[in-house]
């Protein structure tokens, strides 16, 4: 027994060391993730087509922004319970600011769903509208996951 | 070389046989499962007051419910592309019939909104009311898990 042993047993004991490695994925991490990737989704056709890498179709932009503008109306209040984040459930970033400093996170929030809202009102407008637009939504995106996400 | 690894190699030619071990998850199977983890997330709020071993909160029920809406009204356009069944993406249970039978799927997907809408106008208006428009809401997740996904 090293001298450290007795110090890991009694951090474990209160709690300071969590066993991630032997729990599944909380429900409540699953669905956050989950509304991070339909988010990536719709995002992923709006960029194509502002990068151009897909042609621009004012239906499937409306559609994708409409999406974007339903999922910031999801309430949160379920997806982030205290204990879980990065450091206490293994494949979360989510950085433990989330709930430290939980009007900073609401507000990086909100500013996601202006944008999204934003972006509906302009995605079936042309090409040149969709552009015009689409810059705040991904600064929403990267606000909120630099002050609140674990870097890769 | 056996008599049929020629019959291999052209099925994997012609795509009759998908690589499915090599690629990761598309972007669009996260995302569907995603909002399947969303659903469970609130359904699980919902069922665990109705079953009692969750206090009734009207309104923890009624922010349940209404995400459920909210989901219910995501175009899912982007989250079914062709060729990401559970026989070409690993880790899918999506089964073929959701492509060869796309209105049928779509009628349990309405199905499963209509019940969205039922148990959100009755969540909030105590346990029994609640109880009372769980069973559509089950019942619609488990005809379509019935028809259209793979069983474990």
């Amino acid at each position: 027994m090293t001298r450290t042993a007795p110090l890991i047993a009694a951090a474990l004991t209160i709690g300071l060391i969590a066993p991630a490695f032997a729990q599944s994925t909380p429900p409540a991490v699953s669905a956050r993730q989950g509304q991070m990737n339909l988010m990536a989704l719709n995002i992923g056709v709006i960029a194509g087509m502002a990068r151009g890498t897909a042609d621009y179709d004012a239906d499937m932009a409306q559609i994708a922004a409409n999406n974007l503008v339903t999922l910031a109306a999801l309430d949160q209040s379920f997806t982030w319970p205290e204990g879980t984040d990065n450091f206490l459930i293994e494949g979360s970033r989510a950085l433990p600011e989330i709930w430290t400093d939980p009007e900073g996170f609401a507000a990086d929030y909100g500013d996601f769903a202006a944008a999204a809202e934003a972006i509906a009102a302009a995605a079936g407008g042309g090409l040149d509208a969709l552009r015009g637009a689409i810059g705040p939504l991904g600064g929403s995106c990267g606000a909120c996951h630099d002050d609140y996400r674990e870097p890769n």
